[in-house]
């Protein structure tokens, strides 16, 4: 079944969509996704099933004969259940009738761009940058302007706002924010959102913030969000996700938050994209929100944990150059000397049976990078690390 | 939560995106989606749950810990189980590599218009039709360029190929054909196809072809299939969905077939789009495929039933115009002196207690139709029958 080998050119295709590289985080990992030998850090989830409670409520739904169409914008006892995750963790009232359920946090996006988007539009996306947002625009037709995060000598990534808003022309439509930052671990302080928010209000451009890593942070308080300081009329789309929170990445449930008066659009865009999300998964999900909180917490610790071991451990390394993240549950570096992390991501496969994503996946500025994901258990974080210290230290 | 009532107008959102009308199916179904004393013969489903063997592989899966990411494209067991449905069914010969499995038939359609479309392209769709499949197009900026059935006085519905290909423009990217056709029930002759095949041939035009009610015909044999008369390299999109066959419109489950060395591109578009399908959902089809064939039959017999008591009570009224379907689970009919379908339905729902969805949902020259879906209890359709036949006989 693989299919690299006897793709012909097709014709008849626009080149803006078959010009789309594969994914080079699912390239790689395609290459050893069931060698049980691989420690996979590669792609952007823990090693953890969905916790019994969640997969339980689903087992109950199905077993209840939930299995036919529902709300395009949700079950309502979803969305009311996000209505209340929302108040608990951010202190923000947000309406039930501000949430649509998306197929995951990249049918989220999608929507989102759909919603707001043109042909030619521009969007202004701080770089490196996960993927999909990219190509998301790129299928719809709009333009990325990307706008690359700093390095600090001090270590650590920032995003300089004169760049940012220097960035923007008469074509810009979207500022898209992704904070805390996957794959670099940034996060955007709360000063810098209040001006980007002032900025876009000024200019009436939209602002998309994909929350995702909002609970994966390492200073003890969330990362802040862009709910906290609008008003439900901004132009404001926030995209989220089940997945990382809850290990429901195998799930494909997500939301996404519009401002008041959106929801014959978002209700139209679920419809004609999904239709709706699977209705026995919306029962789970709320199963998620209201019981999960505690396994937020120790998803949390164990993220904090891998975090420390993968880092502390090439920190050591003098040709390697660490960035310890503020957030997420990724760890971004480079290697002295590499060219490529496409090739390095391939022979660390090879050589070490470690599986890391190549930095090049996420766009611009990040050739020169590898990512690894470091929210597993901390002894398989461990035999990774000393794998990746092995190997790492050849290099020299 | 009934948001209609607190919309405000919603600026810098594209008009094409504002403007697209809620889904009137919907927005008839919610008005009453809970209430039991309704008969529901407005959305397309039937009124099983999905069976327990189907419902049981899913529960197995996510035991199983089937809960995380897994291939864009599907996972392989479930494309070889489509490859051996094809063989079975159809006795075409259906490469693993041509299918990407979907959120339904619906991101299926989405898929493929994306694979081949740009904005200002235009589509040839015989209307009335499936409103998705319009909307879809609008969306991603395309043009619609509808082409009237034609109504036989025998009854029934024709599509006049010399109308269709009158239609083909320097624009044209795509002509959509939907046989069995959602609403209408007409089923495109296999010679009919063949002259539509060799017009796409000679001009460079895609054929997407929605073939989602093969099995719901009403002679003894499956509708005729764009698979069987076309080869692997042919510019052919198919998309399908687990929703009909399986009763399982809730599990957000479909699957398109492309040109052979298309994988790159429908891989990409499934990874930008949800990424994936739920993975334990996928296990769930791979039973559904393999066991399901009685099911079908069962399936097949009782719409059969259906759309007798449906059909013929109404045919008895001298103020009803039927047109008996060939294919698909829907009746679709007019009344004389009715202007306004959506109205009409409306009343019906109000004052005979039945959910019909109302032609304009449909498009251009729905306008005075209703749909009734007949794939119920043969017991539910009669009283539903029965309601409707007083209600009718009022309006004379």
């Amino acid at each position: 079944m693989d299919y690299r080998a006897t793709e012909w050119p097709v014709s008849g295709t626009p080149a803006r969509i078959n010009g789309i590289e594969l994914n080079q985080i699912c390239d790689i990992a395609d290459l050893a996704r069931e060698d049980p030998d691989v420690i996979k850090l590669w792609i952007g989830e823990g090693d953890l099933p969905t916790p019994q409670f969640i997969r339980e409520a689903a087992v109950s739904a199905l077993s209840a004969g939930q299995t036919r169409y529902t709300y395009a914008l949700g079950v309502p006892a979803l969305r009311e259940a996000l209505e209340r995750y929302h108040k608990r963790h951010f202190n923000v009232d947000i309406g039930a009738d501000r949430f649509s359920i998306t197929a995951g946090g990249v049918q989220a996006i999608m929507q989102a761009v759909q919603a707001v988007l043109n042909p030619g539009d521009e969007v202004i996306v701080p770089v490196p940058a996960w993927p999909n947002l990219i190509e998301i625009i790129g299928i719809l037709g709009g333009k990325v302007v990307p706008v690359p995060y700093r390095t600090l000598a001090a270590g650590g990534f920032a995003l300089d706002l004169d760049d940012l808003f220097g960035a923007v022309t008469s074509k810009t439509r979207v500022i898209a924010i992704n904070s805390p930052s996957n794959p670099t671990g940034w996060v955007m302080p709360r000063e810098h959102m209040l001006a980007v928010r002032d900025f876009a209000r000024s200019k009436g451009i939209w602002i998309i913030s994909d929350e995702v890593y909002s609970h994966f942070t390492y200073n003890g308080a969330l990362a802040p969000s862009f709910l906290e300081i609008t008003e439900p009329t901004d132009r404001l789309i926030v995209t989220n996700t089940f997945s990382k929170n809850w290990c429901m990445t195998g799930w494909r449930i997500g939301w996404v938050i519009y401002p008041k008066g959106m929801s014959k659009i978002f209700d139209n865009l679920s419809q004609y994209n999904t239709t709706s999300v699977a209705t026995f998964v919306q029962h789970a999900a709320v199963a998620a929100l209201d019981q999960g909180d505690e396994f937020i917490k120790s998803l949390v610790a164990r993220s904090t944990r891998g975090r420390e071991i993968i880092c502390s451990t090439l920190d050591k390394l003098p040709n390697v150059r660490v960035f310890w993240p503020d957030g997420t549950f990724y760890f971004f570096f480079s290697v002295h000397g590499m060219n490529s992390g496409y090739d390095m991501a391939r022979r660390i496969l090879k050589e070490a049976g470690v599986g890391v994503a190549p930095g090049s996946a996420f766009g611009p500025g990040g050739e020169e990078f590898l990512r690894v994901c470091f929210a597993v258990d901390p002894a398989l974080i461990e035999e990774g690390a000393r794998r990746l210290e092995a190997f790492l230290c050849k290099q020299q």
